[in-house]
C-alpha cells in the first residue's frame, strides 16, 4: 500500500479547521500545525476581556474538533518557515514533509513601529490578551477604589480603545456597559461619573467597511450606552499613564487597547514570498503560490485580490479559501487542474452591548434591536460545541437579565510551574 | 454620629467569608482583605485541574459575594503582619486600623524543606496551581504523541500524585478518567497502555480520617479505575523526569502533583504568637488571642484545639468558627463575654472520578454510586452562585453522558501586558 498524499496545514484557525474539515474522507493524510492546542472562536473573545465569558467557552481544543475526521491529526508546535524545495514545513518541533501546504497562520496586532504602541497597549487577538485586558480593567478598578487623588483615579478609570473596526467598537461598547451597569454595583463608594470610555477612530467615521447609515446608527448606539467617539483621533504616543493625539491633544488613561491595525502573521515574511498590502502573502487566483502549485495561502495571512483589491480579513472569506483550497486538493488528485477561488460576501455586522447592532446583508441593513436579535442568532449558532452553546446562553441571559458579569476574576498567570510567591 | 467599630478580615476564603456574611446588619464597618479578587470553592479545584471546569465556575468575585451585605469592603491586598498594640493590620497597600480583627489567611502547600519537591511538584492549592496541572498535564499528551523513544513516552505519561488524603484521592481519580476515558479518544495513535497515575501515601492507607471500611472501598475504587495505589511510599526526592521514594525505588514520571503536605498560612509566622502543629495560630478556647481580645483566628490558620487535637483543616471547621467570630463581636458590642467554640462534625467525603464516592456522615456511611449521588448533591447545592450551579451542572452532564472533558485548553499566562513572543 503506497503511503496517502500528506496534507499539512499550519494554522487551526477558521481558515485551517475548515481546510482539514473539508478534506474528511479525501484520500490524504492532513496534519494540522498550530502553536496553541485550542481553536479560537475570535468574535467573541472581547466578552472575555469584559468579563462575561471564560476561556473555555470561546477555545476548543484541536484534537477535539478533528475527532470526526479520522484522517487527521494534531502538532502544537510554532511554524517557523518552510523549504519549498525539500517540501518541508519547517517548525520548531523539526520539519514536517509535505505533499501539499497550506499556510493558514492568520493575522497579528500591527502597531506601526511605534514602540510606544508595543509596550503598553494591550492586542486583542489572542485569548491570551483577553485575559490580560480583563485582568487589567478589573485591576484598574481595585487601584481606583483605594486612591485618594482624584486626578489619579480618573487616570485609573480611563479606558482608551483605538480603532473603529468592529473590534474596536464591539469592545468600547462592552466596556461601557462592564462600568456602567456591573461594576457600579461593586463600587458603591468610588464616584463612577470619573469613568470614562474613549473610542479613538483616525478616520472621520466609524466601522469604514459599513454604509454610511449604519455608520452613523453605530456612533449614536456607543454615545448613548456612554462612549466618548473622537474621530479623526490619530495616536502618537502611548506612556504608562496617558495618551498623545497626533494633534498634540492628551488624554489621561492607563489602559489602552489596540484594535487600530493588524497585520498578517510573521510567518509570511519568512517565506521569501512577494508580499501584499498587510505583510499578506500574494497568491495566484487559485490561492496557490506562484511556481508552487502544491502549496496553498488562505485566511488572514493570504492577500487573495478579488476585483483589484485584497479581500477583508474576514472569517467567512478564511472559510470560503479553507473549502476552496480542500475542493482543489480534491480535484489535483483526481487528475483536474486548481480552479480559480470566488468570495461569496454573506454580509458583516458588530454589536454594540446589549440590545444593539448594526448588520449589512447584502440588500438588508438592520440595526439597534432588530441588528442585535441577528447578531445574537448568528453567533450562537456559529459558537462551536452544543455544550458552548448552551453555557454562553446560559451566561448572556444572566448578563442580560441581571446586569452582572459572571467571571469577573483576576487570574494571576497559569505559568509551568512558576515558583510560588512568598 | 460616632464612627462604627472597624471589622478587619484578613481572608476571603470560607471563614473570613462566612464571618463578613454572618456580620450583616451588625453595627460595624467590615473590611474583608484578600490578595485575590475572587473567593475559590476548592473542594472542586482538581476539577479544573482535570480539565472539567473553567475557573470561572468555580471562583466568585468577593465584591460579588459582600454586595447584599452593605455594611462590607474589599481590599485586595497582601497581608504582611499585625501590629496588635497600634491595632493595625499590615499590607503591602499600607496599614489598616482596626477595632476588631479576625485572621483567616488560610493554609498552603508544605514541601517539609525539601527543595526538590518545591522545585519540581505541584501544589494543588491556588486557582493558578489548578490551571498549571491541567496545563502540564495537557502538554504531556501533546508531547508523548511525537515522541518516539517508548521509555520516555511511557515517563511523560506517568502520572504522579503525592497524598492519599480527600485532594490526592479526587485528583487521582480524575486524572485516571481523564486520561482513560477522554484522552484516549484524542490520541488515538498514542499506545495509551504506557499512561500511569501512580497515588503515592506515606501511610498504609489512602483516607486516613475516614473509618476503615470507606478506606478500602476507596482503594478499590480507585485501583477498578486504573490508579496504582502504592502506601507506605515515602518520597525522598524528586527531578525533572523522576520520584525517588525512601527506600530507594524510583518511579520514572514527569508530572509530581503535592498534596501530601499542609501548613498555615506564612503570616502566621509572622505574628509573633505562639505556634502550633503545621505552623497554626495558638488560640483560646473564644478563638481569641491570648492577650488581644480584639483579635480572632479562624480556619486553617488557626490551632483551634477540640479534645486535646486540633480541629482538621476543613471547610465546616473553617465556616462555624467564622460564624461564631461574628456572633462574639456582636456579643461583645452588646456588652457580653465572649463564648468558647465547639465544632460540630457534619461529616466528610471524598469523590473517586464518576460513579464513586465515600462519605461518612455521623453513623450513616455511604460507598460507590450512593456515596456519589450523595457528593454531587452537597457540592451543587453549595457551588456558590445559581448560575454556576447551571454550568457546573451542564458541564458535569456533559462529562458522565459524552466521556468529554470540555475545557481541554492549554492556556499561556495571561501576564499584565507581556510582550508577545514573536
Amino acid at each position: 500500500m503506497t503511503p496517502r498524499p500528506r496534507v499539512v496545514i499550519a494554522g487551526a484557525g477558521f481558515g485551517g479547521l475548515t481546510c482539514a474539515r473539508a478534506l474528511k474522507n479525501a484520500p490524504v493524510d492532513v496534519l494540522l500545525v498550530d502553536r496553541n492546542n485550542y481553536h479560537l472562536f475570535t468574535p467573541l473573545l472581547y466578552q472575555v476581556a469584559s468579563a462575561v465569558l471564560d476561556p473555555g467557552e470561546i477555545a476548543r481544543p484541536v484534537r477535539q474538533l478533528i475527532r470526526p475526521l479520522r484522517n487527521a491529526d494534531f502538532l502544537l508546535a510554532n511554524v517557523t518557515s518552510v523549504d519549498f524545495e525539500q517540501r518541508q514545513l519547517l517548525t520548531d518541533h523539526g520539519p514536517l514533509p509535505y505533499d501539499y501546504l497550506v499556510l493558514a497562520s492568520g493575522s497579528q496586532s500591527d502597531y506601526f513601529g511605534n514602540a510606544s504602541l508595543a509596550q503598553h497597549a494591550f492586542g486583542l487577538k489572542e485569548l491570551d490578551e483577553g485575559l490580560a485586558v480583563r485582568n487589567r480593567i478589573l485591576m484598574r478598578f481595585e487601584e481606583a477604589r483605594w486612591t485618594v487623588d482624584r486626578e489619579r483615579r480618573r487616570t485609573l478609570l480611563t479606558f482608551a480603545v483605538v480603532g473603529g473596526g468592529p473590534t474596536g467598537v464591539e469592545m468600547a461598547g462592552a466596556l461601557a456597559e462592564l462600568t456602567r451597569l456591573v461594576l457600579s454595583k461593586d463600587y458603591r463608594d468610588l464616584d463612577l461619573d470619573l469613568v470614562r470610555v474613549v473610542l479613538l477612530e483616525a478616520a472621520g467615521w466609524l466601522l469604514g467597511t459599513f454604509a454610511e447609515p449604519l455608520r452613523e446608527a453605530a456612533r449614536r448606539s456607543l454615545e448613548s450606552k456612554g462612549v466618548e467617539v473622537l474621530l479623526k483621533a490619530k495616536v502618537a504616543n502611548v506612556t504608562a499613564s496617558s495618551i498623545l493625539l497626533a494633534d498634540g491633544h492628551e488624554i489621561p488613561a492607563s489602559t489602552v487597547i489596540w484594535t487600530a491595525g493588524v497585520r498578517a502573521s510573521e510567518v509570511g515574511g519568512d517565506l521569501g514570498l512577494p508580499l501584499g498590502r498587510q505583510g499578506r502573502v500574494q497568491v495566484l487566483p487559485t490561492l496557490q503560490v506562484n511556481g508552487h502549485p502544491e502549496v496553498f495561502v488562505i485566511g488572514d495571512l493570504a492577500g487573495a485580490v478579488d476585483g483589484g483589491a485584497q479581500l477583508p480579513m474576514l472569517i467567512p472569506v478564511a472559510m470560503q479559501e479553507g473549502r476552496h483550497v480542500a475542493a482543489t486538493i480534491r480535484d489535483v488528485l483526481r487528475g483536474y487542474g486548481a480552479t480559480n477561488f470566488l468570495y461569496k460576501d454573506p454580509g458583516i455586522m458588530a454589536t454594540i452591548g446589549r440590545n444593539s447592532a448594526v448588520a449589512q446583508l447584502g440588500p438588508i441593513r438592520l440595526t439597534g434591536f432588530l441588528g442585535w436579535l441577528m447578531w445574537l442568532f448568528v453567533h450562537l449558532i456559529n459558537v462551536i460545541s452544543f455544550r458552548s452553546r448552551l453555557i454562553v446562553l446560559v451566561n448572556w441571559a444572566w448578563d442580560y437579565l441581571f446586569y452582572d458579569r459572571p467571571i469577573r476574576l483576576i487570574l494571576r498567570a497559569a505559568d509551568e510551574k512558576a515558583p510560588r510567591p512568598k
